[in-house]
């Protein structure tokens, strides 16, 4: 069996490790590293941190998964990197709420959740999980300064988050400064090739470029993803437009969400934002997506289709294969009865003269839901008929004046004004 | 005996410890603390740091032993910090020429050089001396980002030297902004009192007291000096103005200078400059400088009195009363032998008619050094004629035709042009 480090060229594995990306710092030593990984069949290592202060995942947190998962597919190996050093230390000025600081114990148990999580993603093999705790624990003061003579305030405050707080006049604690250090130095101790992580994290990723340079190593390469829309995202002027997925915000998808849900949720996306999900999200190469694109395009592929094998591709990644195909079945029965057309028709039926009352089959016949008052019996004792989204199974009912929706069927449905 | 302590009335300490000082944060609290010491004749500890890079001191670097010898003597303790910590990291960046890192050993060595000469100053009884390796050495990089936690990066910009870089767009390593940070933490290790420093120092000094409020301690003192003018300075426009005292301008006084050198140096500064260095390096009391100023100002006292008895208080400082002694005897001697009246009379002399030399004791006469060949003659056998400055034995000595500079004991000098 040949090695999978062997089983795509560089160009193929850059072209799908960087799908969708939004920088890459630098194409051509990513290049060389993909080749020299290709001839020396050496994995190359793939840096990805996690904060461990929110275990609870959703799909926008998941690109960076997807993409890890990409590389690992080629062979390659990913070092998470747990940030317990700085989250067990928080925000000591106590002013972020969003960095309380963290017990060792949460520190693990969420490390342990947030595997848990990343693993019906990522292959357990090709991952391994550090904390960087083990040399910061041992940083001295000393160190720390000499870490921090590496860099200048001038260029800390060009990120833009500082540069902002710092014109506004918003406080920025000097330990502020210091964190990017401590996320580049990781870098220079993981030894990392590649590392990933949010375009808004492009500056932090950049230092841990530099510190390798300085230490001699061959600096790693910085490649950033964007911050995906939520469900309810839209195209406007050609451009995916949107709220970013967030749990506060409603329009996400929990990886610990239901199967059913995760399914569901997918589907009432717009096709616009499903050809975005495919590109960050699926585990599809390229080439099959442009496939599928191009299918949609010409007519042989329905859009709901092409909706659907995503929705189950995403279902059955965080459940099981079955579980999504079920899901899928359900959805389909579930939506099926409950689609309403967009545009029922409304008639008016007048009640005999002198009655108060009309039977339910006459009018299903007066309304053209049946040829006669014999066919609509039958589709009632066959348990076809349903008024106001209940089933009706008395063939005898009679309706008092009033609105009622009546389904005969799947398809067919009508609005009453009985007067 | 009274206790030191009680020697002197809050209001006195305050009047002689703050003699010529520049800031002083803040009055109130200050005088709080002296009447407390007072009432429980409980010293104050009187912090002071020092560099370990610099351990040859002049007479600039006194101007703070001096006024920590004022609060020594009113009993109050001296507790000395010697910032062997970041001293034995340097400026890591390298970019500082000025700030090699030292060796333990190199550290140490100083500040043997260091004590052996402010106890020259200082009561080695009322003299503690710290190392602030021994909290920072224990330091891990967790504590130093809890303590970079506590300060702004905007109010650090705020320093002189630093708005100044910043503005000018030199570089800044961000360590730097951690060395006033544990510069300050010195003090609440140390639970200083009162602080002092050069006047270049007061932006450091204040974060101290902040740092202290911060941990619920009185905040220390902060107690500025203005750094010593040179021996060349002058008084323009009602102000001493000047280069500092520094080596390299050669206008220093070395505190390891022999008592003649120091008394020398001493007596060739200005009236004005000598009252600036009374109020600064002076063991006398304020009352004391006022009467002998007063001295000056009614004609009772000479001026040069006044600038001998502090060339002698200074030399005895850094040598002995009889040293001081004789160095100004040595001087007054030295002076008198060798100062030439600004304006020396010139005179040409011929030879006589065919010769080509002429006797020395023909010329004293010719040139009325003496009323007679013979009381010239009196004059070089009592060793009181010196040519060209150096001392005449032999009576018939013969000069040839060139220029002389003739001394007949101590005031009467000529220049002759023998042709």
């Amino acid at each position: 069996m040949t090695s999978p480090l062997r089983a795509a060229t560089p160009e193929e594995q850059f072209q799908e490790v960087t799908r969708g990306a939004v920088d890459l710092h630098v194409k051509s030593e990513f290049m060389e590293k993909l080749k020299r990984s290709y001839e020396t069949e050496t994995p190359l290592v793939i840096k990805a941190g996690f904060d461990p202060t929110a275990p609870d995942l959703h799909l926008g947190h998941t690109v960076l998964l997807f993409r890890l998962k990409r590389f690992q597919d080629f062979g390659h190996k990913v070092s998470f990197l747990i940030g317990d050093f700085t989250a067990m230390i928080g925000d000591p000025t106590g002013k972020s709420a969003t960095r309380p600081p963290l017990s060792r114990e949460q520190v693990v148990a969420n490390a342990e959740t947030y595997k848990a999580q990343v693993f019906k993603i990522l292959d357990p093999e090709k991952t391994a999980v550090c904390f960087n705790s083990e040399w910061y624990s041992k940083m001295s003061a000393e160190g720390l300064i000499r870490l921090a003579a590496r860099y200048p305030v001038a260029r800390m405050l060009e990120r833009d988050d500082f540069k902002k707080r710092f014109k506004e006049g918003r406080s920025i604690s000097i330990h502020e400064f210091l964190y990017p250090l401590l996320q580049g130095y990781d870098s220079v101790m993981m030894k990392a090739d590649v590392e990933l992580g949010g375009k808004d994290q492009l500056f932090n990723l950049l230092v841990g470029r530099e510190l390798m340079k300085e230490e001699g190593l061959a600096p790693q390469i910085v490649l950033t993803n964007p911050i995906l829309e939520g469900l309810d995202a839209k195209l406007v002027d050609g451009e995916i437009t949107g709220a970013k997925m967030s749990k506060s915000l409603g329009n996400y998808v929990g990886i610990a969400e239901s199967a059913d849900q995760i399914f569901g949720k997918l589907m009432s996306i717009t096709d616009d934002l499903m050809w975005r999900y495919y590109d960050l999200l699926s585990a599809k190469s390229s080439a099959e997506i442009a496939a599928l694109k191009a299918g949609v395009a010409d007519g042989s592929v329905h859009p709901r289709a092409a909706k659907a094998a995503f929705a189950r591709e995403i279902a059955a990644r965080f459940h099981s294969a079955e579980a999504a195909e079920a899901a899928a079945a359900e959805f389909d029965r579930v939506h099926a009865q409950r689609a309403l057309p967009t545009e029922i028709e409304t008639r008016e039926i007048h009640l005999p003269e002198g009655k108060s009352e009309m039977g339910l089959l006459s009018v299903m016949a007066a309304g053209g839901l049946s040829a006669s008052n014999s066919e609509a019996r039958r589709l009632v004792t066959q348990g076809a008929v349903s008024l106001n989204g209940s089933k009706v199974s008395n063939p005898a009912m009679n309706l008092s004046p009033g609105e009622y929706l009546i389904q005969a069927g799947k398809r067919k449905f009508l609005k009453i004004h009985l007067t």
